[in-house]
């Protein structure tokens, strides 16, 4: 079968390579550590031509890349599709890569600039697009992360998202505030234990006061000896505080949650102790569904032609 | 005049010694770097006989520490006094240090187990004490720094408190997160920039969503160019979301601000914001009232003789 084009995330930390058939399956992967934040001597095109070359791909075959090979510190700056943003715009607005030999075009992020809530995000958006190709729809999207991410789909756009730092947070508290004496030290899923769904419950209950829940952590392993709870009580009170931010209407009906591994065993976990029944949606299946779908919109005429023969 | 006793307020990253009159004044200060955590060879005993020999103190000066140097880490551990703590127990539960040839107590921090809010506190009772001695009498108060205390003190005892982080996740978001880029760039009082005020507001407007805003910062820098206006942002992010959860009851009539500095500079206006109109008190002059009232109770002998001589 021969490939119809290559698909790429490329992230701050490390990128995935795919090949994918005109039906848009996976006839090739490849993953590597030059994330935006370790791109050297190579560059961009160097990076891209070595795992192309490794997956046997011919010369002319085209590239989608998503992700933060489009920021403004990255390749070739894809500008920000604003919300709302349609599906459509993100293979619309994708920017061509004018170095490469072959085609290689780049996928814009989305922002947000209204109601005083500036946001922006980079690579979610393909994921998003990748569920409404596999027909989950419209809803309300939860995908955890370091900086987690909540977006409203409607008739085919991104309507409005927000942005957690909870996973970040969670590192810089459990490893470098005065919690980390009791924190740092880990004993599987944190959202097996009790205490996580304690966090969980009391952060709903008063969701104005998670900063001030913080040091009580503390106070409870020196006053209790409570110190193995600390990092299942953080865990918990940062995705307590990030759920009562992000829902605001107890009339949401569904929560589908992009998450995998660790990840969506604690936001599974947490949502359903806020009440809700969150579907789980694999992120990675998402980004390849979604560079597909913009691959298949930059070039339709390929994929109609190799379709036909 | 004859020094009365010797006061110390021994913290975790330093310490400051006084030598006290029988009514209350200084007759000598004294500041060293040797605070709890850098206490090393000579130990504590050696650190105090330094500081008091430079003061001239005699052999048998009686020494009264709050702080710190109480806790299970400390010297000596002065277990705490649970709330509703009357401040007459912080004398009369001070330990005596054994080891020490002159007479040597150190007073117990306070404790709170109720509500669900585990807490704790190890030299801002003693800053309390000192208020209460002034005649400052009962209300509310805040006594902001890197782990901010607040405390409601009625009928001469602390019936409760709670700790915000604001000053540790300040630096920490500041310096070591994804809004380092555009936050760690100081430009003199944040409290002045129009954007520190915004911040505060709108986290007391919705104050449930105070995580959600923290990226918000990041994206208006990305977005806007507004990465000069991050310091003061966050700044204004934390501080309200501290005050917003402090303070719950509107009919709070009045508010005492502990706090000197940049810091008495940034809450005093943060609380104005908010609608408050704090009075101002030193903590430096609270706590050698609060320690001289504490002397004043283990030793009424010697004040008494002293006072008659």
């Amino acid at each position: 079968l021969q490939p119809f084009c290559a698909a790429v995330d490329w992230g701050t930390t490390n990128l995935r390579v795919w090949l994918l058939s005109p039906d848009g399956a996976v006839l090739g992967t490849r993953r590597g550590p030059e994330g935006l934040l370790s791109i050297t001597d190579r560059g961009f095109a160097g990076v891209l031509e070595t795992h192309l070359s490794e997956l046997g791909a011919t010369a002319d075959l085209p590239v989608v890349i998503c992700g933060m090979a489009g920021a403004r510190t990255g390749w070739v700056e894809a500008p920000y599709v604003e919300t709302p943003a349609k599906f459509d715009a993100l293979a619309a607005r994708a920017v061509r890569v004018a170095e490469a030999k072959r085609e290689v075009f780049i996928l814009p992020g989305i922002c947000q600039r209204a109601n005083g809530a500036p946001d922006v995000m980079r690579g979610e958006e393909t994921q998003l697009l990748g569920a409404s190709l596999a027909g989950a729809g419209d809803g309300l999207f939860c995908l955890p992360g370091t900086h987690s991410k909540w977006a409203r789909v409607e008739a085919s756009a991104v309507t409005g998202f927000s942005t957690f730092m909870t996973g970040e947070l969670f590192e810089l508290l459990r490893s470098h505030s005065v919690l980390a004496q009791f924190a740092s030290a880990s004993r599987g899923p944190l959202e097996q234990e009790p205490a996580f769904g304690e966090a969980i419950r009391s952060v709903l209950a008063d969701p104005r006061n998670a900063f001030g829940r913080l040091f009580a952590i503390r106070a409870a392993a020196l006053l209790d000896n409570e110190g193995e709870l600390a990092a299942a009580r953080l865990s918990g009170l940062l995705i307590g505080a990030e759920i009562a931010a992000a829902i605001r209407e107890r009339s949401t009906s569904e929560i589908r949650l992009v998450a995998s591994g660790p990840l969506a065993g604690a936001y599974s976990a947490a949502l359903k102790i806020a009440g809700y029944a969150p579907s789980l949606l694999d992120p990675e299946t998402l980004a390849i569904r979604g560079l597909f779908k913009a691959a298949r919109m930059l070039w339709p005429a390929n994929s109609a032609r190799t379709n036909v023969a």
